[in-house]
């Protein structure tokens, strides 16, 4: 997907360009792992022309294998970003209809190929919301996963702007999200797909702290709904306002995991955070598997991070990541 | 219709921003009147979010009417551009479907009130080659126009890459025309569109210099054709490379009527070029009503200075039109 | 106004281009109360030459009306700024003198045309400070405006730097805030133009907290001084430093009414936040004409978005001041 | 002089930023000098603010003396430029009205001491277009110039649209040329400013080649009536285009010497060209005393080089401008 | 390599950015053979560094094999470049010494591994220019390949700035020569390095048209000296001057085939101009084994169309190459 | 050293263009005394081409004297840098090995000629980390400086990445610092240079406050070591993250002063913020002799500004520096 962002904090009245980049849920998580050393494949539906090129010549250069996505449809999605400040908050501009993924069907990708010698398979709640055909490849690549035992997980990523197609997420995301073995959401996800909410918490708390207990209630409930699931993870995010947020995040599996709480003062872009909490995710979870507070603390570090970078992808290394957990965040000059 | 340019004559696959202006058709011609000091109106369809906005900002700015424009649809049809150079052609990529424009339908717009004040009133080729719902809604103006006694012209304006809704410009455009009484096109549109070919002209020339007198063979046929006409007229453009160009015309009404031509050596951006010729055509005809020649003088000499101009539109005043006329195209610095 | 600032908080002597924005008191509050949706004409003096085109077309951009303002003169007047960081104060430096509208005279504007349907006259101490034509010509429109009965605000905005042309503030502001309805300042103007201080506040007292009790001192001596006055309101900025201000204002009418403060952390522009807060205010006293608390409110929070917008001119919707109203200054990307 | 040009041939009304240098036609010639290891200075009149440091910054960057400036006044005149390309020409508009050059007054500066170890002293016809005092200061120079034996030159520089303090060129000029050793025009400024013509020119033709013989004839009329004058040099530029100029000129001392003809057929910045042959013949003349081909040819190989160089000023060596007399205009890499 | 270059045409004292892209000989024929579809490996030394991992980057974006490079040593080297315009010329300033690639030495790469599939190795004469190591690896690479009966092709590229360790290219030059199948240079590397000039041809011109008989005779002599060589190419360019060039080439085998000339008159970037040569030389031949005249022809158009592009890189595909061979040279918009 | 620095947070595989600019610890120096109106003079060694003339051409606009600095060598050393964000830090890339300073030896430098009319020295720990003969040269100059009565200066200035010639900084620089009147340093480099550690200080704690009574110990045991040093100044740094430090520094002497602390929220660019401080202690241990508090202040005020200026160089003012000390750290406009 394109993403057109306005330079410099301007408003899109104001502006005379626009910063392009790609991004999108799937891919910000794929070129999280690359970084990290993880052979990738990102398989979407682009269409014949240069727009696309543009977006492969992307991915490849981050290192992400793009041979196995399929050719065809009308166009590249698109989002155009505002990137707010303080009280203002950042304004994202879906233009995603009709793209060349929104008019996927189901058999367009041979799946039992793909995932051959594959060990894992994300998906996001995005690509479901965009069209039956696109929850429908959505689901059958899940089932196909199911089948030849790969790992699934998904990111629940509810976009209320999405979900136009005449089918609303609560109808569709139950039978995709029972195939999953992993579930990663943040506070809105669940209450706004399934209706499933924490007690003694306020969602229309928008701003300050969050009371952490309050999400392993929601994290029993969704692996009640979703018996696959063996872990289900939730980021914290404090929004004190468009520049500082607080970041974190709980990962409930035997028991209820906590992250550090890391104070982000001067984002530089926080689009894409919860992918690079997604990339992190799945790399400490294969790397430390038997670790969940380590492989939890990976994704808090790795996407704080994220936020000091311009753009949706998380363009950091493991070894930037762990002197973050060692507990360097002083910012002290490299040389 | 937002324009996105990829700066510095860089290839998309290059680029990390690209220059948002806007433009499109009749919107060009309304900017050219605009700055003639003619008043006029640009009625559209767009969608409301901050896209929409922007663009209409942008053609207040110029001082175009926008208030009888309609709102409502999905998005704002977006146009790439990668500008060429020498050898290396220009290339556009359309990425106007599903527009709030191309889901246009008869009755939205209210013609009646619209034209009660009005003198002219223009549409392109662009338009209809859009979806049968935009052809609809145009032939409903050009119908409301002739019943009302409102000047119609029309630019053929033929482009292969849309005409996607499975009609062929052949099969729209007739109905179209015959309520035109100025028509404008190019060494392509004729054949392209109605058939009409000179005799003795090679259209497969793509470079050079034209043969003019062949063109009063397509005037007359395409006169004939339509018989409202009164006057038709052809932009010549010789296209020696990406950045020069030679830029002329002629007009047959009584006769044919040959402009100067002009050498345009160092190219700044000639899209936009057809429109420029049209908006100085109206504003010539309106001006000089019974000199054809200085009417497409006019034409000319504006849409010559046009290709120094950046983006779609011709920003120059009458003053500078007519120093060009004048014969001062030394290009000395004014000061 | 011509705004020339550096670009990326570079000092003048480091940079190599300037960023060219317009801007200006009076123009400020204009572009606040169209983008509100309410008629508004700026009123002032530009000579014929393109720099003043480039001005009117920005305006015009914005929606607001031009064509009153008489042409005439010598030049557009320009300020340079440099965007200040932390300790480094910005700099403003003027260059105005000579421009058309330091040049202008009484019965060069003729405002018992432009007042006819109007409601409303606001003018600034920048005005009265450039020469004495302008403080006459000022003047002119003050007593006109209360002739017809347009209610008349004034921004009492003592700049140091600009009377130059032997006069005083003293000496001219007391005959022309005579004429107003609305009277806004900040904590410094009352004191430098009336010598009014509060009791028991030191205005050395550049930076932190202020003490809001002590302003309506000040309220009841101006109210004391200038009995046409319904309202006097003044505005509270905290500077802990460049980057980071407290916002905040009061209001005196029957009695101290006092908003909410605004923790302005990461400041984009704060230029022309006192503008935005009168455009917000002028709003605000219309739309909510018997709830004194709530213009304020909408004035303080339209004016802490401003601080996130770059130039002079407050882009912001009512729908997004009242967003901010609701309680949410939390950043969250809007998607 | 702030030089605010607009970026990649942008009219004004299009531009969001301006790029910043300085010059001026005696500080362009002064850049020239320093470059060729001429020890320079360059004095005039300045004010005590941060846009006069930023000016003297850049001279001191490029090697030329500013110790002997005078601080005071209102500001720093500015000159505004829209780059032109092809037909549309460049524009300058001028706002140098109250500078402080413009406002500088006889025995401001100590002229005696400056001349000293002085060598030469140039002035350009700009500085007593700017007012009387400047017309005054100039002829004070002339004079003490005279005195001490110090070699007078000027370029005579008509600007139409200076000369506004009431007082036209015929009148001011002639006794400041009385006292020069070396004359500098162009084809326009004889008859501007002295109303000599050449028999047989048409100095209405703006473009094309131009009759190298006629400029003799202006160069003998100036020489009887400035009998001081050893020689009298003529630019010879001929306007294909904004991108495209010929470039050459004449010298007559004891005949005409006529220079090559440089085809500039991709100009970068054309303004300072004039400045730039001063420079460069000032440099010859010394280099070469007896060779007055040999320092014509300097002047306009080092010119036709200033075409190709972005500002005012030319940055060039020696050793540049003698590889192009050597005849490599071949623009090879130089690796 | 890193470039470094200044933008729009600046030199290095006015600049305050650098354009930072990566290029250099082999880099360069390789990214045109990716684009042509063929796949290609580019082997070569590399530090461990950021600056590295950028260089990688970029190469894998456009589709060039990069696992086979060496990491080791100190740094990346750098070249410097001024764009010259008309006749100022382009500034190459290398700083490549205590490169990794430098300091590489035979043994470090594999390179029997390295060719086991491979069907071409293609070095250029910069390698050996470097340092003694790296002429020893260069040999070593030639021997393998010839051992393994890999087609070897080489381009002269002589640098004088560079062979600066104590080697003269004549010294070293042959042997490496004497491995090749396929030879091109230009009309300066035969003389420089070999000593063989042709008869009747003038080298000293550095501008104009070419006399392509006279290189029939270098070809030959070429050819004789190196006994293993099946075809040598000569580029042919006219520099007119910076901005305009002409193009073609010849190529000897059975007989001399001439190319088609192009005339370049507004030249977006020429570096890199005869490694695109190559790139489509390599192509052609592969493509059309039979046929020289074609083969040569792509590679003339191909490098044609590399001076429209920026960059050391010839973004472009067979198609647009194709095109261009069909005669279709007229820029005209592709839409 | 030339500067090349990301644009707006971008990490080194992001960006198209890197900022040039100036700097270097000795070089950063003399800027801050130039811009106090001290005359001071930059002695280094430089190549022989148009980057060291671009280099020299900085230094120059900001007054500082560079005729004694020695021309030959090779190359102009670079450093990359990646501006960070919160916790990831900036890094630093040197790639200064064979720099033609790295290659200078004794006896190239005249310091005789160069110290006659001079006042004090400075050198850096930098200049000897370079190669053996930078050490040499640098002890050379003290030397010389010591017998001729020069106060001598030095900021240890420890960088682990350089020190690559074989030797350690250990080995070194003890024999330097025996030279030294006034040593700086901040909290690591006693210990990394000369094994001296505070007593009840842990310096691998990398952000927050620090205990400055702590470093009253490591002071006693650098003047007990080094007993020629008259002043030990330390800088105390607090790294809360990238963007926000606090800053101090201790200086002693008779005994040990502190200064004011300055919180520095929004850092716009802190490299050279130890050289700021150092030249902003010359300034004030020369302006105030004897009061080391003041002088202290000045260093620490003038040091927090450079936090807030973009480039290597601290470009401000005495008064600006005053104002801070005075206590307006409060960035409010000044207009």
């Amino acid at each position: 997907m394109l993403r057109l962002a306005t330079p410099d904090y301007l408003r899109f009245i104001q502006s005379q360009s626009l910063n392009a980049t790609f991004g999108g849920g799937e891919a910000n998580v794929a070129v999280s792992l690359a970084n990290y050393g993880i052979p990738v494949d990102f398989v979407t539906r682009l269409p014949k022309n240069d727009i696309a090129e543009w977006c492969i010549s992307e991915l490849r250069k981050y290192n992400v294998g793009v041979e196995n996505s399929v050719r065809g449809g009308e166009r590249v999605g698109i989002y155009f970003l505002e990137t707010g400040a303080v009280a203002r908050a950042s304004k994202v501009i879906y233009d995603r209809a009709n793209s060349a993924i929104a008019d996927i069907k189901p058999g367009m990708v041979n799946w039992e190929v793909i995932f051959k010698d594959a060990q894992w398979f994300h998906w996001t709640g995005i690509t479901p919301a965009l069209s039956q055909g696109a929850a429908d490849a959505c689901l059958e690549a899940v089932n196909v996963a199911n089948k030849m035992g790969v790992t699934v997980s998904c990111d629940l990523n509810f976009r209320k702007n999405l979900w136009k197609y005449g089918k609303k997420a609560a109808e569709i995301m139950p039978a995709l999200v029972e195939g999953c073995d992993i579930i990663l959401g943040n506070e809105e996800d669940a209450e706004k797909v399934f209706d499933i909410k924490p007690e003694g918490f306020d969602v229309s708390n928008t701003g300050g702290e969050v009371d952490a207990a309050a999400f392993e209630s929601v994290c029993v409930q969704l692996m009640q709904r979703f018996p696959r699931a063996k872990k289900v993870i939730i980021t914290l995010r404090g929004s004190i306002n468009a520049n500082h947020n607080t970041w974190g995040g709980c990962l409930y599996s035997d028991k209820l995991y906590l992250s550090k709480t890391y104070d982000i003062t001067h984002i530089v872009d926080r689009v894409g955070g919860g992918d690079s909490f997604m990339g992190g995710l799945i790399y400490g979870l294969i790397t430390y598997p038997s670790d969940d507070q380590k492989a939890l603390e990976f994704a808090v570090a790795a996407s704080c991070l994220k936020h000091t970078i311009y753009g949706d992808f998380n363009l950091v290394t493991v070894s930037e990541v762990e002197n973050l957990l060692k507990g360097d965040g002083s910012g002290r000059v490299s040389r």
